[in-house]
């Protein structure tokens, strides 16, 4: 195995690491458990957890995956903050979509050949890119896995102890 | 800038970014705050700072950068949770332990070269390394980089709203 190819099994493995584990902390909690807030007048855990659906579905558009499925889970869960009163779907149906939308993006990226991870991304300008060429799809996986690590280590709090 | 060296430059904005984070959010809190458990009956988060010192002065020692500084933090803050009844330094010391040792930490990385991140760390044996090469330096500061970032979510719930 090549560095190339080294560098892409370390950032997917981290990714997929981080997705098991929320999975695996998602399935031990009860739908009452995520309707509850990860601590006093914070987000709630079914907020959180539409929060990473809507992000992670979306990195099929800037990936050049393909299209995301769920673009209206954007206003109630990244464009606006919990508790702004817009319809949520239920624990049950967030729960259906975290498996469908990790299922397609888990067999979508095992399908990126390591020259591909390295291209710009469709957020970032041929020119912007030019001059910043870290920044490319194998940036946003990184991005993307700590940005799941973060938010884990919040809805963990909606475990007891 | 060749892609080995793109590799380690992402890896290392990722640390730096959430390095710099957490710096702020620590210089943001006052010594009351980080006496506060993050959610009722949680980790404080002096326990929480303590214990990322910790992990982060251990990381001298496992990428081979030297000797590590506050070997000392390890019962109270690593071998054992928060409550146990170990001396723990005050906020104010942590607080320049903190400063110090990511002062060291971050010169020492920027000196390693693409080649060197590509090599065995020294909790891995040479046998374990030729059957699995993902599991060099780089993927160690990667693993530490998401295990900032999940306590760094938990140790945002410090602050006010």
């Amino acid at each position: 195995m090549n560095k190339e190819q080294l560098f892409v099994k370390m950032a997917l493995s981290a990714w997929e690491t981080h997705i098991g584990r929320a999975s695996e902390l998602l399935n031990s909690l009860s739908d009452e458990q995520l309707l509850n807030e990860i601590a006093p007048n914070r987000n709630s855990g079914i907020y959180l957890i539409g929060h990473l659906i809507a992000i992670h579905d979306a990195m099929n558009d800037i990936l050049g995956l393909g299209k995301r499925s769920h673009l209206e889970l954007d206003e109630a869960f990244v464009q606006n903050p919990d508790h702004s009163g817009f319809d949520m779907p239920a624990v049950s149906v967030l729960k259906k979509y975290w498996n469908d939308v990790h299922q397609k993006l888990g067999d979508a990226l095992k399908q990126l050949s390591p020259d591909e991870w390295f291209k710009r991304h469709t957020h970032m300008t041929e020119e912007d890119f030019a001059k910043e060429p870290h920044r490319n799809k194998l940036n946003v996986l990184i991005n993307r896995t700590n940005h799941l690590a973060y938010h884990l280590g919040q809805l963990r709090l909606l475990k007891s102890n």
